[in-house]
């Protein structure tokens, strides 16, 4: 099958994602070359520091730290990102993708802030922009989306989208840690940053669901207008009263299409145990998407690490070199809408909630407490009380379906009185 | 992006899921003209019935129960095939190939038996045979075998891939009832037929093993040659005995690549509750696959029904249709490599196991039991004996890691001896 002219690939950036690209590419040579067409030929790597050793099979013709000279190449068919970062980064994909190079990217943050226009640009210069490798690493949801979900409407989206959170989460309920030990453990394993808080603070999870509503929901959106909260606040006994009323805690990127308004939210929620995404657990990820038509469809595995990221790329890679020697670049996007969408106001977002408040222990609290609810509209479906006589006790409940600007409102009122000890809180549940 | 020239296709069957595929083309007319770049127009319906009522929007015109006439339309473009059954199903795939139309197929049945054949075909006739639909209804499975995972080697593969085991199974589980009185749910319910056997006894989930493992393993092989084993003999003590263990049981399609040699094997198994395959209940399917690079990717959702499957029959039609326009033909099947693999004898198959023996309750039986067990290489791991005193008892256990044709061997010996009330049974136990 193979033909004369090879693919060429410039590969931008050689960390652990990009050594793994070059083994995949080094032992599955003769098969990807038939499956392309072609066979696929790295002209450079472009790398900060041109002294480190690299990935075994890596030629030292191909490094170099200058991209302009990658740039220069009249030869070159594809550039492969995986150096991560917005400013240069966004810059190299755009001048590739205005030359008609077809571009492959990893790159979650850069494709949060340009996504659609990056998009845009290549369906303008007919070539290709693929980015499986962006969203849950090995897990082939952007191509499920792209491609199996095209005759269909997207209702909703839930996902566990951060290893970090989720292999923390789990810890803290399997052996009931607070949220520093789980940190440290995470950090420890290198599941964590020194500086975490891209991943415990809800951004990297909501960069993921900003790329996913693209090709989920055809919508443009700005990162800056997903609420986002992480899981800093959550503690061993909220995975103890969840496990309890029968959830686990899981950080969730959710996306509700209700037709006029999107909803679009990150944060940590109850999930029950009942529920598959229960049981995903560790630095594993998922997202399940319902289609109109379709019904839930939930796709699972590794989120992050060098390999399985580098079977995304290479997967993308194959796409776009195929349709390039075959004349078809710019095929697998073609027709793809995308549109700004209205988000629904946090505040309006429906949902079952649960609820915790630290109080002194007398009479007439939770009458006070129920009361505010109530002044708010949220009704109490389930309530325990833990401890009694000396100090604080723990109040926690599950509420109806309420609105979330009901339960705010409804804290701050309850947060002023003076039998709150600690500032009461809430998770939303998640519902079937 | 449209252009002028449409897509024009033959619907082959008009059953519930040929109008859903009716359905979704009608309501998307816009959106999928212009993902294909042109417009989707059906010009034939082939049914058995030309006077019954059909799907809204299906025109008279286009019914008819005359193939010839169909194949005599010079200018079809696409045949998608619901019509099922292997025979002239199979003679209108085989002829629509030969006169390089693309074809869609939802038949796992024609597939399991002529798969490789007939993609052989396609690829000669440089025309696309595109199947999505064939297993596991809605979930996109060969979709992600054939496109992501191409630069990976799957290992192996388990699944949940019949819906009405699945069904019947969590109802034994969850309400103690037996097969019988699950079935007839399952019958009422319209999650079985009448003749229940193709379901119960293993051989649709066996088709579909033989479908995937064509993409998973590049394999071609014979439904025959695969070990089936169904649900008739699971009964609800099985899965008390099994929930004990920290078990749950599932009807699975394994698939294991030693490089040399190919697994493939259909039966009832022990899953781990902790697993993930363990929380797929009802009708869901679900298929985990393990890529040597990618590690374990699941894919879960519905596995049956008429909108689901629609749904990925259309996006097959998409993708082929797509090609098709942009004189493409045959690009996405481009490479895949099949061959003949040599499968590993079931009595050589190793994996722990869970044995149940009805015996008399006297002494020197759990000895001689366990002597037999020994004498085959085969080792205890745990054990619970049930009942006391009157009539038969139940002796349960789990074993390490042994042959299978070792505890069928011992299943043999302790079989013939007097204190054998009934005859013991085993079920592997699915090992991460």
């Amino acid at each position: 099958m193979s033909e004369a002219k090879p693919v060429r690939i410039a590969l931008l950036g050689c960390g652990t994602v990009g050594g793994g690209v070059l083994r995949l590419l080094r032992q599955n040579q003769a098969y990807l070359a038939s499956r392309v067409g072609a066979p696929l030929e790295v002209r450079h790597v472009l790398v900060r520091d041109t002294t480190r050793p690299r990935e075994e099979g890596c030629e030292q013709a191909w490094i170099t730290d200058d991209a302009g000279r990658i740039l220069e190449d009249d030869s070159l068919d594809v550039l492969v990102e995986v150096m991560g970062g917005e400013q240069r980064a966004g810059e190299l994909i755009e001048r590739g993708l205005q030359r008609g190079l077809g571009v492959v990217t990893a790159n979650k943050f850069l494709l949060a802030r340009r996504g659609p226009e990056l998009l845009d640009l290549a369906v303008k210069q007919g070539t290709d922009l693929a980015f499986e490798a962006s969203v849950g690493g090995g897990i082939p949801v952007i191509r499920t989306l792209r491609e199996a979900l095209t005759s269909d409407w997207v209702e909703r989206l839930d996902g566990i989208v951060n290893g970090t959170c989720n292999y923390m989460l789990t810890r803290m309920r399997e052996d009931g840690w607070g949220f520093e030990e789980a940190l440290r453990e995470a950090q420890r394993l290198g599941y964590a940053e020194a500086e975490p808080s891209l991943d415990v603070d809800g951004h990297d999870a909501a960069q993921k669901l900003v790329v996913l509503a693209m090709l989920a929901f055809g919508a443009r959106v700005r990162e800056a207008s997903v609420p986002v909260q992480g899981i800093r606040a959550i503690d061993a006994a909220d995975h103890r009263f969840a496990e309890r009323f029968g959830y686990r805690i899981k950080h969730l990127a959710v996306g509700r299409d209700h037709g006029g308004h999107l909803e679009l939210r990150v944060h940590p929620a109850l999930v029950p145990t009942s529920d598959v995404l229960a049981s995903v657990s560790g630095v594993l990820n998922a997202i399940r998407v319902e289609g109109r038509a379709l019904g839930p469809c939930l796709l699972s595995g590794r989120g992050a690490g060098a390999m399985p990221t580098a079977v995304s790329v290479v997967a993308d890679l194959v796409d776009v070199a195929r349709a390039r020697i075959a004349g078809v670049a710019g095929l697998a996007t073609r027709g793809i809408q995308m549109a700004e969408r209205a988000l629904l106001p946090l505040q309006e977002v429906s949902s079952p909630f649960y609820l915790r408040f630290s109080v002194q222990d007398r009479p007439g609290v939770l009458a006070a407490i129920a009361g505010s609810l109530g002044d708010n509209g949220v009704s109490i479906e389930q309530m325990v009380q833990t401890g009694a006589g000396e100090g604080p006790v723990d109040i926690v409940m599950t509420t109806h379906r309420a609105r979330w600007g009901g339960v705010e409102q409804a804290l701050v009122h309850i947060n002023q009185q003076d039998f709150t000890a600690k500032p009461g809180r809430f998770l939303p549940i998640l519902q079937g």
